[in-house]
């Protein structure tokens, strides 16, 4: 028996409209991303993939995609778990700024470095800083040690795989088709450890918004056949438009 | 310390605006009952209460509500619970049929029976209807023999009560301020409970929609002080037109 699961990463939001790092940041989906949102759910139906149980972050615009989804889905009450674990990479000091103003202020190479090296965070935010979570009550479960204030995909992955074999893996072992709504970096955190990509390769992996990603796993929990995107060409597409925005 | 429970019925439906009996299928809500849900969470937000953790039935209509609700009040992101013991009551054979066609075919005195009685259930729906929920994926862990196929408001509270002691107090016990989204005979089945009141009584009680009503429990988990709505006047309107509707 093959275990199901589908990976969802969220569509445009409000802060990607304005060219700024998000991270934690808790910005809504765009009108774009709800769109994304609903043709995600369409996808899901046609393709007869039925999700029996939800996991999600605890960030509004990956449960907003859920919701959306699967409400086109008609699977609006399947279980819910979410956690902090599938949030996307905390961006640090950047968050809430400009990109292209962090791009000439700190210049290319740093830029760049902060963006696709695999273990090089960017400073860490202060707790005082108005995009700070370190006193969002969301997080008041969460040991303050383990709650970041900066994060290469690195540690991105040191704290979501817990997540995945704690969590996510044992809804898999009871039969449950999974879908999981979440981010670009908390997705390419997981897709890494699914395909046994290097942490050099995963700088050249981008995932699409809005494209259910499926895997069909074996008993070790590991892909018995390549993953497949429900819509190929919009995600190729789409896997190349995300690729532009990291080079702008 | 007390602990804080809110409940909340969801609002008008697609089938409240046809006049059909609904019951367990599973019908939207109607841009009214949109509405309704969006001012319930303006009047969460404006409360300070601010829920923790979501208990919903499994039917859309209140997953709806819930969610637009708690999107309002910036509470998107807390842990969601499922249960099909919240539920509306079945209506069984009534499901489906349209109200005043009922009423004219069974005459008033049965119709009323089924309505507000306690402990009279309407004839069972057959499996095979296209109103039934026997084969729907989303009851298939429940025991064939728990699923209703009708329901008293009496055999509502033998299904609900054992959800609101396994899964409901443990919240409050752990400190959370909890939120039930749900319908107006799974919630009068709660109400009755917590106020003690009577087989007979309970048949006056109408719980408007779309406004959040807020119980202090003691230890052991009774009331402290009466309940009370967050917009009392809109609760008395709301629960005298439910009333009328009941007698139309």
């Amino acid at each position: 028996m093959t275990h199901t699961l589908i990976l969802l990463r969220h569509g445009n939001s409000e802060w990607n409209q304005k060219n700024l790092f998000t991270g934690w940041v808790d910005v809504r989906l765009s009108e774009q991303g709800v769109q994304e949102a609903a043709r995600a759910g369409e996808l899901l139906k046609e393709s007869g993939l039925a999700p029996d149980v939800l996991h999600t972050s605890v960030l509004t615009r990956a449960i907003q995609t859920a919701d959306l989804a699967l409400d086109v889905a008609d699977r609006l009450w399947i279980p819910v778990r979410r956690s902090w674990r599938l949030n996307e990479r905390h961006y640090g000091a950047l968050q809430g700024k400009d990109k292209a103003q962090t791009l000439a202020e700190y210049g290319e190479e740093q830029f760049m470095t902060w963006r696709r090296s695999f273990d090089v965070p960017p400073p860490p935010l202060p707790d005082d800083s108005e995009f700070s979570q370190a006193h969002d009550v969301r997080y008041a479960d969460v040991p303050d040690r383990e709650l970041p204030r900066t994060e290469s995909l690195k540690l991105v992955i040191d704290r979501m795989l817990p997540y995945w074999r704690s969590d996510i893996v044992p809804d898999l072992a009871a039969g449950r088709t999974v879908l999981v709504t979440a981010h670009g970096n908390s997705l390419r955190a997981l897709v890494k450890h699914l395909d046994g990509i290097s942490d050099d390769d995963i700088a050249e992996l981008n995932i699409p918004t809005g494209i259910p990603l499926v895997y069909e796993l074996g008993d070790d929990f590991t892909p018995v056949a390549p993953s497949r995107y429900l819509d190929p060409e919009a995600a190729a597409a789409g896997a190349a438009a995300v690729a532009a925005q990291g080079k702008k």
